[in-house]
């Protein structure tokens, strides 16, 4: 199944120069869906982990979905203010400016295997942010997943210290 | 399985006088969210539905799972500004605010049938919102599934008139 031709790019999304590339025609296709996370879970199956971390909100989508189809449990990292719990917080620059983001505390235990997942693997910043919260609370980082890479940015050579695993690598 | 026991309270939260439902010590445990996600989808999997429609950020958790899990196709609900592409919006009041929504306008062909999606069924203010968003677009709820149902707030009454799953009702 051709995956990228359910992605739709919507030039200058959110700012100006910025090609986004939105999945939400994929997510809605059942087949397209089920395929993908099929292909993720495939890549990154064999993986010795417990948990799938992911970022909100789009990560949420595609790491609950990859738990559920691993049969692995799921941890929100998310935004300032928005976790109940007593929360570890960090001040990062995300690739749409700084921003604050929190795990709850008892979300990762210490020396606990991790799988960290988001939709799209841009600049890295989000997902480094989120690897830093998990380490943080003694996790370890068994590998870092993603719907989409864009290998026209240097996502991945941020991420060289980990094992990185897409669906599809796009170019432009 | 007690999942009922997987869940926190967080009192006053996140308001005074709020007593908020942690779903997330259920998310972490790879068997709870397993369970969890089986049960809602044994409660509804018999409806006719083509997607899954649910507001973010926590209804992205329950919902992608789900449609994973039931092999149906995601669609977001989100906030003001986060969807690329051509959108529909509504002003609603929320259960803390008035707040702008917004669903894809080919998220949901007419006459598509859907199931909307979301982790609490508190007052309702959030789903009835979502609920208004597919009908415009022309698409028939199928049912309305949450994770779990607050039964002293008045949430199923506003309902009434839809399918309402949960698998947990909570009456404190």
């Amino acid at each position: 199944m051709d995956l990228v031709a359910r992605l739709r790019v919507i030039p200058d999304f959110p700012r100006p120069g910025i090609s986004f590339k939105d999945i939400t025609p994929l997510l809605k296709d059942a087949a397209a869906f089920r395929e993908a996370i099929g292909r993720l879970g495939a890549a990154c199956g064999n993986l010795d982990f417990e948990v799938v971390v992911a970022p909100e909100a789009r990560g949420f989508i595609v790491g609950s979905a990859l738990a559920q189809a691993l049969g692995k449990g799921f941890v929100p990292v998310r935004k300032a203010g928005k976790l109940p719990a007593v929360t570890l917080a960090g001040e990062y620059q995300l690739e749409y400016g700084a921003s604050r983001l929190e795990i709850h505390r008892d979300a990762v235990r210490p020396g606990q295997r991790v799988l960290a997942v988001d939709d799209v693997l841009a600049t890295g910043g989000t997902i480094l942010a989120t690897l830093d919260l998990i380490q943080r609370l003694g996790g370890v980082v068994a590998g870092v997943a993603f719907l989409i890479e864009l290998a026209y940015l240097p996502g991945r050579q941020r991420l060289g210290e980990y094992r990185v695993f897409s669906v599809l690598s796009l170019e432009t």
